[in-house]
């Protein structure tokens, strides 16, 4: 196995395989973490906390899957006769989801999505991946980007971490760093290790309610309703500003 | 909470106070792997594996536990009434020893054992505590330290991992590193990193049987039983050449 810089795909390639090892994650201060493992990315939907469920039950229309990891929204979708169009810039977690049967997986980066993708009424960033907007400033452009591809009813469903509910030092510590380098706080810099593999080092951002509303200003788009977690998470419904269709708070799944 | 360089200890003490993060062991090829958690050092007797179990039996005497971790084995015994002197390099696991009962845990590194810790007639190396010997020089040498400070009857039990019957390639392309640099193949370097804490960068010896045979010869010491376990990982017990004591086949638990 040569070593790559695809270390979260390897994880779950091996997952798929039988391997039971951890992905680390490894923050630009030092800080390190481990994963709970890639079995998180393979849990089927009746594993799947209360707020994700509730959450894919918004998914309405042609569904853009972002950073579909192992395909578990995907697959669950498909299954309910949804049609889904699955990316993921990793290409072992592509190849993952195309083994376990997500008929449409494509290797692409968030900032590669456009209107060759087809129709979209659904965008999903599930999985704390509205962290893959990187920072305020891209978040926005894709944003309106997401705007411009994406049918007039569409949804956005993305999830993410408020990063002040903690009481860790290390990531307080972190915070204030962000804040004096003119970053957002839950702005991370990291990189995944695995193995021997390791991805190039990456931002991902995690944003509190107030800070997501901030960002979605003036975007085209609205925080049309908030699922709450048990913890720190928490999914956001994003809407078109100005459309009278259904809300998200009383939709059904397709 | 300091950064310092006591990862292990820190994650032990983080584990009592209710932390389930884990430790991350960094490898110097670049190879990162996480461990089973800290709660494996906490572990009650009932919950050891059977040559664990098999191995702490054959502690007799006054018992000194090298490398004690959280004091599993140390407390176990000492319910027992066997004395036991435990060591650990980490100031924060001797730390979590002592609240946790262990009466006479001292910091100590292995290579600081003297006359001074008093009469020895066990030595326990057990959590893959072999490896504590760094290299074989640095073995042969606290071999024939232990010798000197130990009683005639004495006996080593270390624990260790054949690092041969691995299949992973990364770790294979780590031996023939190894020898290439006059390393033993199961030499490894590596350091322990928790949240920002991280070791120093230390070697940690892994030994097949007849390696281990060979590093014992000539130090008053051979290999009197091997205890087989369901893996790679088995425990060796040296008693002094030319004992004529009872053998570690026959003996009982103090």
């Amino acid at each position: 196995m040569p070593i790559s810089n695809d270390a979260f795909g390897q994880a779950l390639y091996d997952y798929l395989r039988g391997s039971a090892d951890r992905e680390v994650i490894e923050r630009d201060d030092g800080y390190v973490d481990t994963s709970d493992g890639p079995q998180v990315y393979f849990r089927p939907y009746r594993s799947w906390p209360r707020h994700e469920r509730e959450a894919l039950r918004l998914a309405r229309g042609r569904v853009l899957d972002v950073g579909c990891g192992a395909g578990r929204h995907a697959l669950h979708l498909q299954q309910k006769g949804v049609p889904v169009v699955a990316i993921d810039a990793s290409p072992l977690a592509v190849r993952v989801c195309r083994l376990r049967g997500v008929t449409d997986a494509r290797v692409m980066n968030v900032t590669g999505v456009s209107a060759a993708l087809g129709p979209v009424d659904t965008v999903l960033l599930m999985g704390n991946n509205f962290g893959l907007v990187r920072n305020p400033t891209t978040a926005r452009w894709l944003l309106q980007r997401l705007y411009t591809i994406t049918s007039g009813g569409a949804r956005i469903i993305a999830e993410t971490m408020d990063p002040y509910t903690t009481k860790r030092q290390a990531h307080l510590d972190y915070h204030k760093r962000n804040r004096a380098r003119g970053r957002m706080p839950g702005q991370v810099r990291i990189r995944v290790r695995y193995m021997k593999h390791k991805t190039p080092w990456f931002d991902y951002l995690f944003v509190s309610r107030d800070e997501l509303r901030a960002i979605v200003h003036g975007t085209g788009w609205r925080v049309a309703r908030l699922i709450d977690s048990d913890g720190p998470v928490y999914v956001a419904v994003l809407e078109k500003d100005g459309y009278d269709g259904r809300s998200a708070r009383g939709s059904h799944r397709v």
